[in-house]
């Protein structure tokens, strides 16, 4: 019997709900099949059938039985989500890359195992975390109409906080106008970006952004200063031209909903990557160390840090101390190359020596320059499999850590 | 083939990760047993080979063969935790509670299906969700440091940010006194809550907390202003008592790590319930006029409000929505009787019309005196499970939102 629960995990990961009293219970999967295998008879149907239609496409049923619980194991991730879901007009499929090749094409699929949404004409990708619990929060939020209307000091912190976040901020007349009605048409596209509208009795907030009339601001995460979208009043077109060339921002949070896209998007091969934990005051400082750096060098298109707040990743986090021989309890900077998962880290001997923004920025002058590199290392090459004690010395990098205790 | 996988997941989630390039890849389960079966022979020698000990207590195996797979699935929450922290000295057992009952006396279990850690002469007991993400965090959580040094303004900054957390913070001499590793072994218990420590060199960010030699403040979630423990210099015991006595907080967040336990702990019966996501602006001030209330009856041991942010449960969401019959997409307050999961709404009619903080207090109130109460409404009672199309005006409440539009 065990056997077959040891096969089943393989490449999952398991999750278990308990129940306790009422109002507390977490759905179980009640064994009705909800998704539907979409091919060229039923697949014009099904996308006029619902609000939104989630297709997975996957490459053809493999023979190997270990890939096919794989597969199984994706499909029920999506029959879990169809069940959640059901109240929300919400279509789940399959499209299978040899015998659906022509629907595939016809919809426009490319990347294989990757998720397509289909809502109001538009297309959105998924290429996230594949869990039941990853895919519900980004399909709910699809739902949720992107535009918010700050209209008090209050909403306009929470905008502040969101900084996280592409962001693009107008001023437009009010409410109920023509030019609010087009404005929230242009942005209907969920996954650009969040979209906030200041109306006209918020002058007082429009101010404080300095925002002029009918004009758009884009943040990028972690930006306290806008730029502004050129040429206002824009068209769909040049909003959306603009927030696609200004997409890859100076930092950048990993997260789940959109990890591996984020992960594919590496600079020549490399990513400069940032461990620290916001809840952790070490990780806490480190981190805005981190944005005043991104804050100085955000006109630098050859930057782009991918902050990683391992609280938030925790099967990976033992995962990623091996594969790169840091230690996740304190903050962590260092470059990866994507291709062998080599890397190189900046040493910060204790919690107390984290370096200046002045430091961490000429280390990253190195970086770039290609002085500090995964390549110099490469005696301690090739042994992410079997090391068991790893220590966070290896790095042969000189030592930037500061030492005044002001 | 398929109705063993619609089995399969009764009563669990499936999560399923997919790889993308090196860096980035989630761990699979590699079949190796790592989970011991606790029993009297072996209970001792377990406990002192690993740093921490992590025992489920369950139920006897039952003979159904669907309650059968759900233990498995739990058996397989910690094997796949066991391998991914292979490295860190954790141990993993099962103990029955028929089988093994002399083993589970002897060692206080008591609740089952409970995980219990034993780490420094310490048990501390696991109610949350039986995730291996959330099992991990928290075990991850346990092997660091619960005390932190506040050394700068930064590190202040970040305390007075973790307000969702119980804390304590003490100002005490230098880093290497006597003093100051007699408070830091006080404190070894993680669970109980997270500690900082001022040192003497802080006497500026001491002053602004006010904070005096040797004094430790308690923070409530949430609170600005601290409560002193008295009597300093306080003993293990004073403080520990202080904290217990104070531990119900007056609004407090539903976490994963704890959920529920934090359920468990009704107020005779009911919960008052706020569901708000930060993210978003109207949920953010909704949430700020909660924190107020929350703030001015502090002092109230009959209120304590569970902050629920939908975001952070997708899979919970839509059986909210159906069994409490709200729109979870709006901010939303109401009252639950946790042995039925009746409940009723404060009614906001739109997001332009939350209620003023007076008029929360109010209704909160209308609560504790049962003015407003699940019973009143049992006309559409017992509908929870066949119903499609709820709506969120079955709430016979007065209606408090504002209608200041300034």
């Amino acid at each position: 019997m065990l056997s077959i629960w040891l096969v089943l995990v393989s490449c999952i990961d398991f999750v278990l709900y308990s129940s306790a009293e009422e109002g507390l219970v977490f759905p179980s999967f009640d064994g009705r099949d909800r998704v539907l295998n979409v091919n060229e008879r039923n697949y014009k149907k099904a996308l006029k059938k619902y609000d939104m239609m989630c297709l997975l496409y996957h490459e053809p049923l493999p023979s190997d039985k270990e890939l096919q619980q794989q597969f199984h194991m994706r499909e029920m991730v999506l029959e879990l989500a169809a069940q959640v879901l059901e109240d929300k007009d919400i279509g789940f499929g399959l499209v299978d890359s040899y015998k659906d090749a022509k629907v595939a094409k016809k919809l426009g699929l490319e990347e294989e195992e990757s998720i397509y949404v289909f809502k109001d004409e538009r297309v959105i990708e998924f290429d996230g975390e594949l869990s039941a619990d990853t895919l519900v929060e980004f399909l709910l939020d699809l739902l949720e109409d992107p535009v918010e209307l700050i209209s008090n000091p209050m909403e306009q912190r929470a905008f502040e906080r969101m900084d996280e976040d592409i962001r693009l901020i107008g001023y437009f007349k009010g409410e109920d106008s023509e030019q609010d009605t087009y404005v929230s048409s242009i942005f209907k596209e969920k996954g650009l970006c969040i979209v906030f509208i200041c109306n006209c009795f918020m002058l007082q907030v429009a101010k404080q952004l300095t925002l002029k009339m009918n004009e758009i601001d884009f943040y990028e995460p972690f930006m306290d200063e806008p730029v502004t979208i050129p040429g206002k009043p824009n068209t769909e077109e040049e909003i959306v031209d603009f927030v696609n060339q200004h997409r890859r921002p100076t930092l950048r949070k990993l997260r789940a909903e959109d990890m591996f896209e984020t992960w594919e998007d590496d600079m020549d091969g490399i990513h400069i990557v940032a461990f620290a934990e916001e809840e952790d005051p070490d990780g806490y400082e480190f981190l805005e160390i981190l944005k005043e750096v991104a804050r100085d060098n955000t006109k630098n298109p050859d930057l782009s840090i991918v902050w990683i707040d391992p609280d938030e990743f925790p099967l990976l986090t033992t995962y990623w101390e091996k594969t790169f021989k840091v230690d996740l309890f304190r903050p962590q900077i260092g470059v990866v190359n994507v291709t062998d998962a080599d890397s190189v880290w900046l040493n910060m001997p204790n919690d107390e020596a984290l370096p200046s923004a002045e430091e961490l920025e000429d280390w990253i002058e190195d970086v770039l320059s290609g002085k500090v590199n995964t390549e110099d290392d490469d005696d301690d090459d090739d042994d992410d499999d079997d090391d068991e004690d790893f220590d966070d010395d290896s790095s042969d990098e000189d030592h930037y850590g500061s030492d005044d205790d002001d």
